[in-house]
This record gives structure tokens, sequence and C-alpha cells, in this order.
């Protein structure tokens, strides 16, 4: 293990020297490109430190771009542009900031495609007229930028919402039930303080693993409800005495289930039937429904309201803009204004002004159509490929008709785990649907039920270069 | 009271149909400036339709500018600018729109002072600096713009802040321990989700209300503590059971009083004697300290890693860009990091980097400087008028060292509640210390030691022009 002497450091913190020691190893060709580092307990305890310094090394080195982080496999050296290597130290770190930041090819340019964050490539962002509708609210709106934003959020950008949800989801919502808010992580928290701590919050087994993360960070019951192939089962959510169900009907991550329309009579007369009953409705990904009609949200047959309905611009627009949405029913409506409404908005004027703009001046919809077609032709290419790979007589592709990825089922012996080590050693970041199942140990139906082999292909951050690299790995892995 | 028909209301909703009533009745002078309307209960069971109805149409006419509210009183119809009257009523309301939003001037013009709430004026955001480092990070950065900022924030926010913090305070901070996040009251949510629900938080008493709120909304224990002329009582935090004590140390609110460094070393000592005690230092105000020496943040003598210190920029920068952040004591990070590091950062990229820009340039500590000046004179202007007025044989003025207000006490036999609807009456809106503290009812000694007659004179938003009027309706209001 790399090992580094810690007396005679002058002024540096521990961290500040340990990052000083890496960085000149790589600078130096000692520690070459690939080369997995430490891991931070190791690490520490090899050095003598604490784990907090090797992890806040390891921060900075990440920061700049001489290292990269690989999902729950660790930290390996980046390789280094073939022209920074002349440069000054100086320069070098300066240069290598920028590279890694703004080419976004350094990770890449060694191996790393990623088949599991949803990341969008920089070129996908309509910049140009981000900054001139920034611009235009900075210069125009002065005064309304630094008046403070009503709690549910600006009115411009809630009427923009109701219109375009009217338009492209044919919602009917008045603007005052839409809430604003940074992220949905965001509001999540919210909805539980509305709705109360004492509730039962169901999430949907498998699933995304966040929600329930969220739940449980938040200090509420969080059950796990099994879903078939139509979307989460009424009677595990009666039998799991479940207050709030927590559902994405109109695409499940990550198996693309789309509830039918009987079961989603099914979920709203289950959340009728008791008074404190709510359906919170992730419509996350609806934008992004490449093929088929869409279904109509739950939110707009509800006549009960019941319905939250939760939507966001992070994955629309850009994951890095924290703008999402909830509409609340009606009914809520004064009780939330009572119960929360000291609170301050959590988006920046700025951004709201700029995004009303951006949906009211068509560009929202525009943006969505481009990134549709651009989606749809990675999908068509990848799966047009795969089918003329030796791949096509070792796997099924499914649920090919939602959202951004589809399944594929491999035929391998293979654990799950096994292979996304393989794969990653193979600079193919890869997830399997197994991993998002929640482990409910006294259950053996549902460990029995958990299917093997299927990979998920999130194509959202793929390249169409990427794509022969993705179906070579593969093939290789699994030996055809 | 106000009836209208609600029959043969055509295809507008209730809601719209009301709002379209009350503004037709506003533009034909029916309803004349500065009338008071009916609160949204009475309204609702008047015309026999929800009060949630009443309140989506009130919301409709506020954002349009056509009537505005008083906090506790109700909403009033806006004096419309003189040139509206003869436009066209399809230009009237976009102009009026604009007015009320470019030129900040509708409320004013029949009224409205206001030495309550937090404002900025919008002559004093740096908006071309903004702007163009806004541009030039949208046009440098647009690769780091779409990649997910780590769960803390962007390092080289954290690495400015840092920086800014050792030059400004004194205080020495790793980047890594600073958190980013879309408002201090997110961030007082993610500290209870850390330290525990199981946890007695306590808040001083008289204090900012909306923190004791905000435990309560997320449902954890609230203790108020008594406070002295030096701070919190350390005897009843320990009497009180508390865990958790949020403080203000450096500039209490309203009070203004600076906790002396022998009282801080008490507080330090106590948090020290218990292994889950936690202080949190809302530091909210330092940054505007207009005479005195600074005392040194708690933070910073803290070695027994217990306090957590949060700042924000809404308060030294613009109320709504909606960018805080909290140091998190080295001791903290892995637990931080291990129970809440599934989340997503809550502030959009695009901001964290103009900041980042924005405070590496130097243009925030010369915004501070350029602010710090501005409300020195306006404060010094302001004890000079009233000094030089009648009032001043009615008033002593105390605590005017410290952020950016000062507490006013009143020679009057009125009751703080007959004051400020007074007050109001005559368009300035005021508060009393009074109102700041939590009442108690089984504390008799609590409840005899509440302060009357104590104006909190809140000149932040206060403009140069409005200074004598101020002073003039407080003589009228006491009588001299």
């Amino acid at each position: 293990m790399l090992t580094y002497s810690f007396t005679d450091i002058g002024p540096d913190s521990l961290y500040m020297h340990l990052y000083k020691c890496i960085k000149n190893d790589i600078l130096d060709g000692k520690l070459e490109p690939g080369t997995k580092l430490p891991s931070k307990r190791a690490f520490a305890k090899n050095l003598g430190i604490s784990s907090i310094t090797v992890e806040n090394a390891y921060g900075q080195l990440l920061a700049e771009g001489y290292i990269f982080s690989l999902q729950r496999k660790g930290f390996y050296v980046t390789e280094l542009p073939r022209v920074m290597e002349k440069a000054q130290e100086e320069d070098t770190k300066k240069n290598i900031k920028c590279h890694a930041l703004d080419e976004n090819e350094t990770l890449n340019g060694i191996c790393d495609i990623d088949l599991v964050s949803n990341c969008m490539h920089h070129d996908n962002f309509p910049f140009s007229i981000w900054a001139r509708l920034m611009r235009e609210v900075i210069t125009g709106k002065s005064s309304a930028l630094m008046q403070k934003s009503p709690w549910g959020g600006i009115m411009e950008l809630r009427s923009a919402i109701s219109l375009h949800l009217k338009q492209f989801r044919n919602m009917e919502v008045a603007p005052e039930q839409i809430i604003i808010g940074a992220g949905t992580e965001y509001l999540y928290g919210l909805i539980i303080q509305l709705l109360g701590y004492d509730k039962v919050y169901a999430v949907e087994n498998p699933g995304y693993k966040k929600i329930a993360q969220i739940y449980k960070a938040n200090n509420v019951a969080c059950k796990y409800i099994p879903i078939d192939s139509s979307g989460i089962i009424v009677d595990e959510l009666k039998k799991r005495g479940a207050d709030v169900a927590h559902i994405s009907p109109s695409h499940h991550y990550p198996t693309g289930i789309v509830t039918p329309i009987s079961r989603r009579y099914d979920i709203l007369g289950w959340a009728s039937s008791g008074s404190s009953r709510y359906i919170i409705e992730d419509d996350y990904d609806s934008e992004f429904r490449l093929a088929g009609r869409p279904m109509p949200a739950l939110q707009s047959i509800d006549v009960m309201e019941r319905v939250i309905y939760i939507n966001t611009f992070t994955k629309s627009l850009a994951p890095t803009i924290r703008i999402s949405y909830m509409i609340l029913p009606k009914r809520l409506l004064e009780l939330f204004y009572e119960k929360l409404g000291f609170y301050s908005c959590t988006v920046s004027n700025f951004e709201q002004y700029t995004l009303a703009e951006f949906i009211k001046g068509g560009y929202f919809e525009k943006h969505i159509n481009r990134m549709r077609n651009y989606y749809r032709n990675i999908r068509n290419e990848l799966m047009k490929r795969i089918k003329a790979s030796p791949l096509a007589d070792k796997c099924e592709i499914s649920e090919e008709e939602a959202g951004l990825h589809f399944l594929l089922d491999i035929h391998t012996d293979m654990q799950d785990e096994e292979f996304i080590d393989i794969c990653r050693e193979n600079r193919i970041n890869v997830s399997c649907l197994s991993q998002y199942y929640n482990e409910d140990k006294d259950d053996v139906d549902m460990r029995n039920s958990i299917k093997q082999h299927t990979l998920i292909m999130n194509y959202s951050g793929l390249k169409y270069d990427d794509i022969d690299t993705v179906i070579e790995i593969l093939c290789r892995v699994i030996g055809v």
C-alpha cells in the first residue's frame, strides 16, 4: 500500500499534505492512470491518521480531476491528457481542472461509460437561450427579483406550469395548487410535515431506493409494498397498514411498468376509503415517454382530492437546476398554508423567473421534443445494434416503450454482483434490477421473487460513439 | 359587505369570477384605494363559497398588484397610478403588473413603510456584476454546470467561503466542513435529521419565532429558554433538559444582545458535558455589525467540536437568492455522509458557480462594505432625526450597535397591540419586542417579564425619503 511520511509536514494540514503527496505521485507518473487508490479506512489505518483526513484529501483530488470514483468500487487515478504532461506544475493543476470540467472527457477517456446515473451532455442544454432569458430577467425585473417570492413560488412560474400541464398532460390545475421547491427530495420532506409524522408511508418494492431513505431519514414509518405486472398491489397496501402510498404509476422505476387504468381506480378507491389516506404520484419521467399513448395522470382522475402530484425540471431540463413542483389537492391547501406557511420558497427568484420565461416562450416544449428525438435515436440505435450482435441470442429486451432505460435479460450463470464487478473492471458502470429490491430478510417469498440477470440499460448519458464499446464489453463479459 | 352573484358565471371557475368582479370594481372606482377587503372567512361565508376560492381570487389580485396585504391586518385596495386610469382594461392589467413589480412604488405610494420585513431596494443589488458573472459561468463552464454537484455543494464555492471566513471572521474551516443548502430553514431540517428526532431542541425566548415553528413542523421537542442581558441562560438549558441549543450569540434577534466571552465559554461548557449536546450558532447578521469589535464566533473557540455554525447569503446579498451554509464539526462529517449522503444539493450549479466567482472576485466584500455604509447612514440619519424631533423626550434608543435594527422604548400607556394597529392605520408596519416572546401560559414569571412599548426599528428596507414620515407618524400616534 502507498505510504507517506507525516513528519515535518510544515504549515500544511494533514489532509493538505496527503493531497500534495498523492498529487505529486500522479504528476510524476508513480501512480499510473487507472490505479486504484487504497480504501479510505485501510489507508487511514496504514498511515495512522483519521479516515476523514483521507476523505478530505481524496475530495480535493476528486474536485480537481486527479482522481475519479466508481460507485461502491473506490477511487482511481485519472488519465491526464498528454498535452498536460510537459506543462508546469501550477499550470497543470489549473488545466486539468479545466479539462476535467469543461471537456468531460477525462473520465470517459479511459473508460467510464455510465449506464446508471442520469446525466446529460452539455451539448443538450439550451445554454444560449437560458443565458439570454436570464439576462432579460436580470435587466427587466430587477425589483421583482428582490421581492420575497410567495411561499409556493412566484405566480408567473406557477401559471406557466399550469398552462403547460393543461397542454401537455391535459391536467386542470389552478396555479395556486402548484408549490415550487428545490428538488423533489425537499418536497417529500414537506409532504411529511404536511400529512404527519404518525402516518405510515408506503413505497414500491422494487423501487428507487432514495425514496425509502428519505422517509427513514425523516423518522417516519416506511413500508415496502411489492408490485406485480400492473404496479403496486392494493391488497398489500391494506395488509401493511399504509396511510400514504408513494408510487410512480406512469412509469415505474426501474421495471418501466405502466399501471393500467383499472389498477389506477383500485388505488384511488383504496385512498378514498380512509380519511387520512393519500397518494403521492411521482410523475418524474412522463415527458420522455417515447412510444405509446400517455396515460392520464392519477391526479386528473382523482375526484376525491387524494392525490399529491410531483414532477421535476431536474430530470427534463438539467439535473443541476433544482426546481421541482408538487400539486396539492385543494382540500389540503388551507392546511398547507396554516401549518407550513411560515417557510420561505427554496428556489431563487432569478431561476424561477427565467424558467417561467423559458416555459412561456415555448422553449421548454421545444427542448422536450428535441430531447425525445435524441433519446429515441440513441435507444433505437442501441437496440438495433444489440439485435445485430452476438448478444442477440443471449438476451431479451423488455419494457422498451417507456422512459430513458430498458431492461436487458441476460443469459448467464453469474451472480448479479459478480457481473456488475466484471463490467466495472471493464469500465462500464451498470446496475441490475435485483439491486432495487429492498431485502426484507423475513420475507422469503419476496427474496425468492427477486429477478436475477436483468440489466437496467439507462441510456440517458450514453453517447453514440460508445454504443459499440458497450456491446463489445457485454459480449466479452458473458463470453460470446 | 361586498356581494357578488355567482349565477351564470359562464366558463370561469368560481375564483376567476370573483377575481374579475373585484378587479372590475377596483378599475371602476367602486372600490376606492385603501379600502379594506372583507376577511377571507367572512367573505366566503357571505358569498356561500369556500374560503379557498376567496384566497385564490385574492392571491391573483395580489400577484397582479390590484391589492396589497398587511400582515395580520388583511387586504387593501391599491392606489392605481393616475396614468393607468384612462388606459384600456387589458393594457391596464399589464401595466399595473409592470408598475407594481418594476417600480415598487404602488404599495409605497399610498403608505406602506415597512419596519418589519427584511427587504432590500433593487438599487442595492449589484445586478450588472451578477449578470456578467452569470454569463461568464454559462459560457465558460457549460460542462461543469451539467455535472451533479457534490451533496455538500461545489468545491469552488465551499473553498471561496472558507477563504472568506478566514479573512472576514478569522475562522479556520476546511471547505469539506461547509455544507451548502437552499436557505437556513432547509438546513435546520437537515440538522434535525442528522442529530436525531429524539433530541430536545432549545430556542431563545424572546427570539425569532420561525425557528421554533420549524422545529415544531419537524415534529421534535422544542423548549423556550429565557435570556438575560448576556444571552441564553445556561442553567435554564440544563433545567429544561435541552440537548441542542439554537442560539445567535453574535447578535440576538430582536434584542441585539451580544453574548460576552465568559457566557460563551459557559455555553460551550454545557455542550461539552453531555455526549449528545450540540450548539447551533446562527450567525445571520454578523456581516452587518456596524460598530464595535466583532466577537469571535463560538465555532472558532470550540475545541470540543460541539458547534454547528450557520450563515446565509440571503441576508447579506439578496433575500431572493436562496444560498445558505452550515459548518459541521469534523466529528460529525462521517455521520453526515453516512446518514444523509444520498441527498442531492438543493442549490442550482448556476448560482453556486456564480456566487463562487462573486466571492473570489472580491465583489462580495465590496458589496458588504457598501451595504454597511448604506445602512450606517440610514441608521445615523434616523437616530439623529429622532433625537431632534419631539419624539426625543418620549423615547429612548437602545442596542444601537449591532445589526440592522435598534430598539426604541416609547413612553406611552397604549398596549403594544393597539399601538401597532394605529401605526398600521397610518400606513407604517412596525413590530414590538413583546411579539417575539413565546407566551408560555404556565410561566407567570415569563409573562411578567415581557417588556412593553419597545419598538423594533428595522431599517433594512427604509428609504431616506421616508425617515421624516416615520417620525411624523410616530409623533402623531403617541400624541406629541
